[in-house]
């Protein structure tokens, strides 16, 4: 993310070329300039509005009524994007760096396609891959407070990774081993969707995460119940992450007034820190007379 | 909400008009006398049946029927909202805050839209508005005890704020992402229903909020196996926040001994217990030597 | 719950009559002698039974095959329950008291229908009481240390009861209006399920909860982008009492350091509780010399 | 899962054979070698090569055309995994213990079904059992140190077992009652699919855990108001544990201070903070006249 550092020039070496560069590269990196939030506003907007084209494009009533409009709009939009990216790769000290790396990629993917489109006829597959320019939003936010929230999410989700491990492969053996076994009882059912494993495992993703779609449905009474269960313990599983909580609290509870035994000889105070050596009341040592750990004599 | 403070008249100036006003004031603002407690009850059920009447009038076959019992009840109740309304207009002191008030627009539309009907023919976007209606049980409630969990809940997610921008943003960019693929891999199958991206996405917040409808389901392997991964994510992002939780749980747990900022004098330990008079590891007085406490003198 | 307490014998007056009553209260109402073990055992599987049969009894085949068995059955079991009954009756020293309990009745209806059948043609109105006969099973369970877990609960449901309220109240506004919203926008298109309100309020509930049947589903561009965000709003919301949970435990590690803030004048010594009038560590007022509030002078 | 300890050679008697045996255990067993690792490497490989041939061949489709290949490959794993199964009989001191050991009995239940083949026609019942061949991946990543995430929600689990028990009773007393009750309701209606009480509780389920399949759904009026209630039950319910959560740790906030047990001999006041030494409220010593440790004589 912090591709910006790397590629600032030094304050030194400023000529002419390298003063418009500057200029360039604080208007189109950074946010501080009344320049640099106009350029943010007017990228914001256009994404939006090239992601709404693709989008539109995509449905086929309004493509045969306003295909030229929309393939205007579409060309403007990628000579603007075209336009941005060579300035980017002209503004920035190592325009290798920047090419190659996650944002570079992503703004060469969103003018690409449209040009490709010249040469091969435009296809589906390749017109999608302009959704991509959501991705360029997330730079325009890169700044916010709002990546703080995201933090804390990233270092907690980084904490509990044993957990969510334990979690996803727990769901794999439940929904490859019930999948199976549906598949068993219920495909010999002339009326039954289950017709082979992969089918019922999908049903059992499906059903586990209480999704429920409805396309493929147990017919059997066994099947149901064997659905049931499976119901029930993708109702249930929701709940573990929350009674884990729960008991991490009540450990905080339990623990933490007698996580010391400790007993002052000469106040009888309690409650001493784990590691402590004398009393924190009257100030005598907390081990005993004979020790061979003996701190202090008085 | 507290607009009675405002339109209260002062102590001082009571006229016989302004008596027979505060009279009025009390029974509809307020709900401490025995009148205006009858007058919430009163209040309440009209609110009730009036939202009842709106919901039978869109039913076809009970429309049919009992057309004209329930033109007849709706004037009833539009006759004693309009004469509350005027009421409430007449004994507030600023009677123009009163009515561009939050409140004093929803009291308007609860009986404009019934006159509308005798001048433009009646529509089902006219007379739907009156639902609005519902939320006037809101200002009965104002006084309870239950505010009190309802701006708890509000405090809490304006201080979540961030994180639930993060949460929201992730969704979306999920939704997008993921409806584009599975529109590219699903839209050239002939039985698939996702014909176009915006249906794709639609059928993607389906999937990810784990309501699936079942009307649009991915027909292909590949659709089924990107389907199975969102399903996933949606069913694991509602535990995002419990795992949070427990992460800050455990934080509060180790940074707790940390509270109490005594360090000793003589051995530099910190980490006392609250409270603590002398050092846990040396037995050094925690206080200063000038302090007027002086417990323990050697 | 407590009945026996009332219904037991005092220990002096023990007649013939009254040991037999005693050891049948024993044995039906207690579960601590081998008798009243095997008594709970047997009632437990006569109930299970019981339900089943009502159960089977619903499925048309297994009706038409199996109704003389199944008649024969319900039968023997009605007469071992009307037995049971019986004799509860006539060992507990307050015959009405038990009678009019909530187990009393339960016990009373779980017979009542197959009798009432002699008289009237059986209907299936009548015979669905029966499944009633479950809420006898809570009753042997009734001194197990479960019941701890349940008490935990409905402790933790009523100091929450604020927030039910409030959830259930902003449930059903969402539900009503987006609900309501959705017939006006939805009902003049002719594929369209949502003809009337009270549908298009099922149709909400159904969304909101994250259930998602997919019988009525919104079929118009605006008709389910609305339903996105009733989506994401009943995927949110079930994330609300984990953030009040996080709020909460940042709000106690933030809070308790400084929630007093009484510094001793004498010892400068600082964290007192709320309400302490003495300095914890050396004894002198808290409050000021002046105060008129002077409880110790010495 | 710790078999190996106990199948392990003591450090003395090595013979010849033994140091092979020895050898072959470290390898199969263990995964501090390279060979282990290697080992351990190849079979992951073959166990989802495995699956996957039996999820494959429950496809009509794919098992018409390539049916000589899937043979082929599954006499080519199973030939494998038999070696494997032998070289452990072999290699482990007691050969009975592992093999009706938990992954003993899993190791040839991964083998039988296609030796079983040949003698008897290759039934899917009988295919199907390989599936459980996934269930040895579980023990290559038995020494990781995911294991511990496991053990933290098992222990977790087991201490809320009582609210767990709870939970499931709950469930299903709501799903009985109300499966019933709706079944009373919609069985009359000719289009309604909930023609018996095992059906219409199958579809409380599908209801309760927010799943909603759509298949079965309440056709009239009353059924849908029921089936509103159910949802928002089950809505709700989730809710359960973290509103538990919330109380729990409110719990730990107001009943910390009272941790502290001393009370006052002067003015009987209780609730002193952790280390106080003199009365918050009448500042006499909390300590014992005739303590060695005396602070304060006045």
């Amino acid at each position: 993310m912090n591709i910006e550092d790397d590629l600032m020039f030094p304050e030194m070496e400023k000529s002419q070329t390298n003063r418009l560069k500057e200029k360039i590269f604080e208007t189109i990196f950074e946010a501080d300039t009344f320049y640099g939030k106009l350029f943010d506003i007017v990228l914001l907007i256009s994404i939006l509005v090239s992601v709404a084209l693709v989008m539109l494009e995509s449905v086929a009533s309004i493509n045969a009524q306003y295909h030229h409009i929309l393939v205007v709009c579409e060309w403007i939009i990628t000579v603007l994007f075209t336009l941005e990216y060579a300035l980017r790769v002209y503004c920035v000290r190592k325009p290798l760096k920047y090419i190659f790396s996650f944002y570079g990629i992503v703004d060469l993917l969103s003018v690409l396609p449209t040009y490709l489109g010249i040469i091969y006829p435009s296809t589906k597959y390749l017109s999608s891959i302009r959704i991509l320019r959501l991705l360029r939003i997330f730079r325009i936010f890169r700044l916010t407070k709002f990546m703080r929230g995201g933090n804390l999410i990233l270092i907690a989700l980084r904490r509990s990774r044993s957990e969510i491990v334990v979690f996803l492969s727990f769901v794999t053996l439940i929904v490859v081993v019930i999948g199976s076994l549906i598949y068993v009882i219920e495909s010999d059912h002339p009326e039954s969707p289950m017709k082979s494993i992969p089918t019922s495992i999908y049903w059992a993703v499906v059903t586990v995460t209480t999704v429920g779609f409805g396309d493929i449905t147990p017919v059997t009474g066994m099947g149901r119940f064997l659905a049931s269960i499976l119901m029930l313990i993708g109702y249930g599983v929701i709940l573990v992450p929350t009674i884990i909580a729960t008991e991490t609290i009540r450990g905080t509870r339990l623990r933490e007034p007698g996580k010391n035994t400790q007993v002052c000889r000469h106040c009888y105070d309690e409650n001493h820190m784990d590691g402590a050596l004398f009393c924190k009341s009257c100030g005598h040592s907390l081990h005993r007379e004979g020790d061979s750990f003996k701190v202090r004599k008085e």
